[in-house]
């Protein structure tokens, strides 16, 4: 036990808050150790008796949805990311919750990117709380600092899903940009200026909020087909000129990576699923949306085509280079949880093939199985692994919260977690002795792929005999780990933190495995 | 109030039970009079740690399932009609229960068909206490000649999502047959031996129920795509041979009416919905499966294409000729809530076009509106009308209950009700006095169309005017009674009851709208 106050050291050796903005908290007890008991949450009962038999929920303006909806101070308010850095919602959103005098809500967004920084005024002047959701850039760099009245929580897609079915987080009020809907509420992403895709990050909300707001700038008559969210749980619709910055929302194409250090890591990463003897008729995999996954995915597809191998199922944020390989027949299916480019944006409209998912199918700890452990391969990001495979998504070594947790932890559940990464950024080194925040357990992190060579966990003994016998680079990852401080002149410089605790990091199950403290300076 | 011991009049005028099956009831308070209290049922959580990581749910067979999701004596058992008249499944669970020894089950049946009157076994042995559901034909003459120990609890498709979502029917267990399915448990009834189309009528089951068991005779690697039922609310699979006969599912072909008689009302309909102004650009009807809905149907399509209207959707049951005017592009959409024939599986499968739909989004009369009450005009059967347009769909004029409600109740909620039906049938009056069981109140039933004339409902002054000087034989419905009971020799006998209550009708918001007696003799 820890001489900090109000914390407790969980089973992970981090010291972690017992409250939170609140309410108790579970520390982390070990992967698949703790077990939910009670019930999910039971929103009121609704009747058709008290919305239009015409299915018109059309309402003039967003403050008019938000009276109707009951906007009190101390509420929750949650918004989405399916239109990433494009979003006007969130800031609409909060500019009208200000104009209304109300204060002190929590904002509980999916996530909030650089173009959300226009509410740290809502912060500042109290009309916001906290946040309570991914923190990607200045408003992490806002939490970090110290600045939040209350603290961040950090939750996976899947995590932020359990939360709310869990009755963890009550959302009073749900914001939900539709690229396209209908009167009743009815929506998807696939069509409209802001055209995004898919809208999975809003389906707990739309199904366990108080009240539900869909606002649409493309909207069509009733039905719109398909219906990503289902007009059945909307109370209110609104109409704006323009909900997001079609530039942003998604791009127009990928970009791969040029450096030849990661394009090697990405070569080395393919390889090691061939070698393993994943890559398989029937086999799946996870690409991603980054430089090096796409570089991944790129060797990948090569090895395949030459193997003359097919995948049944390529787990998506898609990209045009996941659409080709189902439009060329190397995989059955694309299960996408967002789409990133022009390309997976029209191909979810036009292949039956690609199929959209949510946090629900995909990621929901709480739930009776979901299809992450049931990925053969996923290749994901670290800002830190330490030598017995723990890694950090969240914080920079310099231990500023610059990042959500994605669907990231989730991913580690699968049959073999990859961590494609440099073995060190900017002269400073990714392989620590210790992460500076946890975000995922060292035992399911099975693979670390560095330029300098791949570590295998040895837990994963399959695995090391799998590849023994390749002509891969396998090494101990302290022996890569030494290589790398020889280069950059010794280990990172630990953080400098003060003693206030900022945010509190979730893992899938709702428990609480790190907290993150005010940097100094 | 009624002498009737445990009953009391309802806003209806109707005796009803206080207390059905152990439960307190809510009489019947008038058309959207009844507000529901409370909060949505809400299931246990479940943890993915409980559940195979490799998503691997299949089980040996059907016993070793119902076993392992804790079959005791007095629980309640789903099964659903989407196999109809072909169905396997729900004969197979109640010889597998009374083999384990179980007693006093309640079966809670979307509806059951003859092929299940091999259950009356179970219900004479103690197995099965009672039946809540549709009983179409041998079961529902059980229920009627009193031999059944619970009540008889009727619902419409609507009402059965409502009363799961509301909790005020708690399934232990749903087995749910499916065409198709993966072992995780997602599942479709899209393709397969048995496929059937949609599984909409299992939904609400699969979401509410304790333990969720789904039956194959088409077990396919993961994913099954689309996951009309989500795997990650299924606890186990079980594969059987063959879950159902094909040659009952589906037609092959849907038929036609032959009789003049019913010819000549389904063209008078399709005129009706002409001249009263409802066939134009962007408008909705719902179709039907029966003989003179397919008439009207086709009628109506004919009319269209010469007038070059098209329908924004067309409600399902899907035939093959609603599928035809989809591929014709006289509608943009069917919204489908089950197929009949082969020729509306083939399309679901295949058009984007063709939606599944389910009771909750179409019917759910406790969510925040629902699709009903945004269609244009439906044509619905009836065995009886009364002088005030009140309708009866689930006893015969003798008294017999030998019909469920499916999706009749909801469906009322349209902008225009209308009953095509022949005024006499084998000599006896359709049109009465008094209807023998209340099932949907006058008010929200508008058109009434016979071989003798047209009775629009007098609360519907808008469709009075509308066909006012048109050439449709309008005509006032007692005169048309008049004139039936000239041709029949006078008003229908009164069936005989005795004074024992067998059965309960629910309205769409879960309160009791009548009760049905067992017949005499």
């Amino acid at each position: 036990m820890s001489a900090d106050k109000g914390l407790v050291e969980n089973a992970a050796g981090r010291l972690v808050p017992t409250v939170v903005n609140g309410k108790e908290q579970v520390p982390f007890a070990g992967v698949a150790k703790h077990k939910p008991s009670g019930a999910r949450a039971a929103p009121s009962l609704a009747s058709c008796a008290d919305f239009p038999a015409d299915g018109n929920k059309v309402v003039k303006d967003l403050k008019t949805a938000l009276k109707a909806a009951g906007l009190k101070d101390g509420m929750t308010i949650s918004t989405h990311h399916h239109l990433r850095n494009g979003d006007f919602v969130a800031n609409m959103v909060f500019d009208a919750v200000s104009e209304m005098g109300i204060k002190d809500t929590m904002w509980f967004p999916s996530a909030s990117f650089p173009c959300h920084s226009h509410n740290i005024q809502h912060l500042d002047s109290g009309v916001i709380h906290h946040i309570e959701g991914s923190m990607n850039g200045p408003l992490g760099e806002y939490c970090s600092r110290g600045k939040m009245r209350g603290l961040g929580v950090l939750r996976s897609h899947g995590g932020r899903y359990q939360a709310v079915q869990d009755g963890e987080v009550h959302i009073d009020i749900a914001v939900i940009a539709a690229p396209t809907s209908d009167a009743f509420g009815n929506s998807n992403g696939l069509t409209g200026p802001a055209a995004c895709g898919l809208l999975g990050f809003a389906l707990a909300d739309s199904q366990y909020a108080d009240k539900v707001i869909v606002i649409t700038d493309n909207l069509i008559p009733f039905p719109c087909i398909p219906w990503q969210i289902q007009g059945n749980y909307v109370d209110h619709v609104v109409v704006v000129d323009k909900i997001g910055d079609r530039e942003k929302i998604v791009s127009g194409t990928t970009k791969i990576t040029r450096s030849p250090d990661r394009l090697l890591i990405a070569e080395l990463t393919a390889r090691f699923v061939r070698e393993a003897g994943i890559m398989k008729d029937g086999f799946s995999f996870q690409g991603g949306a980054g430089g090096t996954a796409l570089a991944f995915a790129i060797y990948l597809r090569g090895m395949m085509k030459e193997a003359g191998v097919k995948a049944r199922f390529v787990r998506g944020g898609s990209t045009r280079y996941l659409v080709e390989m189902l439009e060329e027949g190397l995989t059955d299916y694309i299960l996408d949880g967002q789409t990133f480019d022009l390309e997976g944006v029209r191909s979810m409209g036009e292949n039956p093939g690609h199929v959209w998912t949510s946090p629900f199918t995909s990621y929901n700890y709480h739930g009776k199985g979901n299809f992450a452990s049931q990925v053969d391969a996923v290749v994901l990001g670290a800002t830190e692994v330490d030598v017995n495979f723990n890694a950090n998504v969240v914080t920079h070594s310099d231990g500023k919260l610059l990042h959500g947790i994605g669907g990231w932890q989730n991913c580690l559940f699968s049959r073999c977690t990859i961590l494609p990464i440099p073995s060190f950024r900017d002269r400073i080194p990714v392989l620590v002795d210790e992460v500076t925040t946890l975000c995922g357990p060292g035992e399911l992190i099975d693979v670390i792929v560095t330029e300098r060579g791949i570590a295998i966990n040895p837990l994963r003994k399959d695995l090391l005999d799998a590849v023994k016998g390749s002509d891969l680079p396998i090494r101990d990852i302290r022996d890569i780990k030494a290589d790398v401080e020889r280069i950059c002149g010794g280990a990172p410089q630990k953080p400098r933190f003060e003693d206030k605790v900022v945010a509190a990091i979730k893992w899938v199950d709702g428990t609480v495995i790190d907290s993150v403290r005010q940097i100094s300076g």
